[in-house]
C-alpha cells in the first residue's frame, strides 16, 4: 500500500516544478505556434503518413512516468507533426487564424477549469454568458429570449429539434415518440449533414427529414416547401436554422443577407468559425421567453440543484443542457469581444467579404480558374483548368479527368506544406476547390498565393 | 466601406503585440491560478451575490475595443471572482485539483485549435486518441473495441443508449422510433440523471427508463432486474454504464471495486474527475468492433470526408461522431499520462482512497460526525450534528432541524471562502455534506481541516 503517514500529509505536488515546466511549455508554444505557426513564409503542415507518424512519434504509454524534458520534446513534437490552423494559408476549414485575446481567454478558462452547471462553481462565467447571449439576440433583432453554449453546432441543431419537438408535443419527454403522431421535417437539400445526424439521434429517422428541392444558389425554393409541406400527411415545424453566417450579422454592410433571420424560433451560432474565437464555442439562442430550455431539460438533480441554496438558484444553468459538467466556452469570446468591440468585429466580417471579393475578381481574370458559382458569402467553389483541359469542354472525358485534378494538386500543397484548402463533389459537380475566407491575418498577397500555388502544382496534370 | 488596398495585402495583426498580451495573461495566470489558486492559505472563492457581482464586473460589450490594460484588469477580474477548483480544499465537484502537464496539454491544444474530424487536420490527434482509447480499454480487459472522446459524461451515456438501440433495430436511423417496438431501457435506481436526460433526448422517453431497487448500498438488486424485466411486456437491452469510478481500474489495489466491468458492451471514463485532466475528458468505449460507430452515425458528407483522398480515410473519425467540429481532449490526459506513468497514475487513484480512509476514520472518531453510510469508492456521505443537537435523535423535529444544518454551514463557508464541499438529500436522508476525495495535491492536513472549518462554523446552530 502507498501512502506512508509523511506522503499523506504534506502535499505531493511541487509548485515551483508546476510553474517551471508550464513556463518551459509557454515558450514553446509562444514559439512554435504564435510565432511560427502564423508566418506565411513557415510550412503549414509537416504531413506524414499514419504508419510514419507513429513510428515517428514515442506515443506508447507506459508503466513509469518520463523526465520533464522528454515531455518537452513530446510537446514539440505534438506541434512540430500538427497543422498548424492558425496560419494565413489554412483554408481548408470553416474556422482559421489566431486571435491571441480570445487564446488568452482559453488558457484562462483552462487554468480556472470549472463546469458552468451552476452559479456556486462558475459565478463570473454564468453572468458572462447572459451578457453574450443577450448581445447575440438582439443582433439577430429579438428583445428577449434563452440560449446556451453547446459543444458544437452539431449538438446546437440538436437542441433546436428537440426543442420544436417539445414545444408541439411535451408529452414526448416522458412517454416517448411513440405517444406523439409521425414527424416530419423539412428542410433545404443543402443542409447542412448535422440536420441528418440529429434526426437519426432523435429517434425520428432520417427518412422523416424532407430535403426542399433548391434554387441554383443553393436556397430553399418557398414553393417546393409548400408542396411538401401539403404532401406530406403529418407534420412538425421545425425552426430555420443558419448553422454558419450568423456573424454576418456583425456587418451592417453584409447583414442583409439573412434578412428575415428574426422570425426563426431559433438560432444557432458557431462564434469559433468566422470569428475565429476556436473551438468550441456555439451559441443555441431561443427567441422563446417561457423557459423552454429548462422545462425541456431539467432533471432535477437534488445533489447538484439543491432547491435550499442561499443564492437565487434561477442563476443555476445546468437544467438547461443535455450535459452536467458544461465546458467554459463564454470567456474566449468576450474577451475577444471587449478587445475588438463589435466594429472590430464588424471589420473582420466585411474584411473578409472584401478579400473573398477580390479572390473572385482574381479567379475570373486567371485563364484556367473557373468559378462553380458566384459565391455570396465567403465560400469560393472554383475549378482549376490545367493547360492539357483548356478549350476541351466538349471531349467525352473532360469532366471525369478535371474531377481529378484537385486531389492531385491536394495531395501535393499538403506534402510540400505550403497551403490547405479543401476539395468536394457536389451532386454532378466535378471536384472543385472550396476556398473559405475567414483567417483575419490573412492578406490579399495569401489570396494570390492561394491560386499561384495551385497554378505550380498542377499546370503539368 | 472598410478596406482599402493597403490594410488588404497587409497582415492586421501585429505578432509582438500578441506575444506581449500572451505573455502578460500568462504571468497573471501563473501567479494567480496555478500559484495562490493553489495555495491552501488563499481565499477558495471571493463570493458575491449575481446582483453584487453584476455591479463590480464590467461585462458589458461595447461598440468600440479597449485598452490592453484595461483588458489585463479584466482578466485579473474573472480570476478574482472565479471559484479555484484547483485549490486543495475544492471539494464541492467530482473534479478538483491542478495537474501542471494535463494544463499544459491543454494549452497546447488551445494554441492549436484543430478539429478531431479528419486525420487531415489532427494527424497526432487521431492516432494520440487511438492510443488512449486502446489503453483504456486494456484496463477495462477488452483486447478489441472502438471508441472516441465526447464532451462530457452524459452526451458519452446518450453514445451508449444510442448505439444500444441503433444493434437492436438499426432501421431506427432511418425511420425513427415509430417503426420500432416500444423500448424499455433498465437501470439503477441510483444512476445518474444523465440516463433520464438521454432517455427523453434521444425520443426514447423516460416513462421508458425502469429504475430498478437497490440495496443499502445504491448497488442494483438482480432479482428486482429480473422482476422487472419479467413486469415488462416488450424490452431492449441498454449496457452497463459506469460514468464515474473508471479511474479505479489504474489501481492494482482497487480495482475489484469493479469486477464484471469487462463483460459491460460500453464504458463511459470520464477522465476529468479523479485523475484531473479537466473539463472535458471523457472517453466513450466500446466493446464491439464491427465498426458500429461508424454505422451508426455516419453521415457521408462529401465535403468533408472525399473518398479519393490520398490517405487511408479509415483514420478519420468524423463519422464515428454526432459533432462535426470535434474538440481535441486527448492531448491533456496523454502527456499527464506520459508524465506520471500507470503507475504514477495509479498511485494518484491510491493516494485518494488512502486519504477517504483517514477521513472517515476522523469521522468516526470525532464527537458530533455521522457517516450516511460507509463508502466504497472516494466520496463521503456524513452528517454534522451541532452540539445542541446531540443525542436529541428522538425528537419530533431532530430529522427537519438537522437538514437545515448542512445549507447554513456552506453558506458560511462560501461567503468565508476557506473552502467548498457539497451537500444534498436524498431519499428519506436529509441534508448530509458529500466530500469528494480526488484532488491530487489534497493531504491529512486539509483533511482535518475539513471537519475543524465544519466545527467552527455550525457550533452555535
Amino acid at each position: 500500500m502507498m501512502g506512508d503517514k509523511h506522503s499523506l500529509y504534506h502535499s505531493v505536488q511541487d509548485t515551483t516544478e508546476n510553474e517551471q515546466f508550464l513556463e518551459q511549455v509557454f515558450r514553446i508554444i509562444l514559439e512554435e505556434v504564435v510565432r511560427k505557426g502564423t508566418d506565411a513564409r513557415e510550412k503549414i503542415c509537416n504531413w506524414k503518413d499514419p504508419e510514419e507518424l507513429q513510428s515517428l512519434l514515442d506515443l506508447e504509454l507506459r508503466t513509469s512516468g518520463e523526465s520533464a524534458d522528454k515531455l518537452l520534446e513530446y510537446c514539440q513534437d505534438v506541434i512540430r507533426y500538427s497543422v498548424k490552423t492558425d496560419h494565413p494559408r489554412f483554408s481548408n476549414q470553416l474556422f482559421s487564424g489566431l486571435d491571441q485575446h480570445a487564446l488568452a481567454g482559453r488558457m484562462i478558462t483552462e487554468a480556472l477549469n470549472t463546469s458552468m452547471a451552476t452559479y456556486e462553481t462558475a459565478p463570473v462565467f454564468v453572468l458572462m454568458e447572459e451578457v453574450l447571449l443577450k448581445k447575440l439576440r438582439e443582433l439577430i433583432g429579438w428583445q428577449t429570449g434563452d440560449g446556451i453554449f453547446c459543444p458544437g453546432g452539431s449538438i446546437s441543431n440538436m437542441y433546436a429539434m428537440n426543442l420544436a419537438r417539445y414545444r408541439t408535443y411535451p408529452d414526448c419527454k416522458q412517454k416517448g415518440l411513440w405517444a406523439l403522431p409521425k414527424l416530419v421535417a423539412f428542410t433545404s437539400l443543402e443542409c447542412h449533414y448535422s440536420i441528418q445526424k440529429a434526426a437519426a439521434f432523435l429517434g425520428i429517422g432520417t427518412d422523416n427529414i424532407v430535403l426542399v428541392q433548391v434554387d441554383d444558389q443553393g436556397k430553399m425554393i418557398p414553393e417546393e416547401l409548400e408542396r411538401e409541406i401539403c404532401e406530406a400527411k403529418s407534420q412538425d415545424r421545425v425552426p430555420f436554422l443558419a448553422t454558419w453566417g450568423g456573424s454576418a450579422l456583425l456587418s451592417r454592410q453584409h447583414r442583409h443577407l439573412l434578412n428575415g433571420i428574426e422570425r426563426a424560433d431559433s438560432v444557432s451560432w458557431n462564434a469559433h468559425k468566422m470569428l475565429a474565437t476556436g473551438l468550441q464555442c456555439a451559441a443555441f439562442l431561443l427567441k422563446d421567453k417561457s423557459d423552454l430550455l429548462k422545462q425541456c431539460y431539467c432533471a432535477n438533480a437534488s445533489y447538484l440543484f439543491q432547491i435550499d441554496k442561499f443564492y437565487d438558484i434561477s442563476y443555476d444553468t445546468g437544467d438547461k443542457s443535455i450535459q452536467c459538467g458544461r465546458k467554459v466556452d463564454c470567456l474566449k469570446f468576450w474577451l475577444m469581444w471587449k478587445a475588438n468591440g463589435t466594429e472590430g468585429l464588424e471589420k473582420r466580417v466585411d474584411r473578409a467579404f472584401s478579400l473573398t471579393k477580390y479572390l473572385v475578381e482574381e479567379i475570373k481574370k486567371r485563364e484556367g480558374f473557373h468559378l462553380v458559382m458566384e459565391p455570396e458569402f465567403v465560400n469560393i467553389c472554383f475549378w482549376y483548368i490545367p493547360p492539357c483541359l483548356r478549350g476541351k469542354e466538349e471531349c467525352d472525358d473532360y469532366w471525369e479527368r478535371l474531377g481529378k485534378v484537385a486531389p492531385v494538386i491536394k495531395e501535393r500543397m499538403v506534402k510540400k506544406g505550403s497551403m490547405m484548402v479543401g476539395y468536394q463533389p457536389h451532386g454532378s459537380k466535378v471536384n472543385f476547390f472550396r476556398q473559405i475566407v475567414v483567417n483575419p491575418s490573412a492578406s490579399e498577397d495569401d489570396m494570390n498565393f492561394f491560386l499561384d500555388e495551385i497554378e505550380r502544382l498542377g499546370h503539368d496534370l
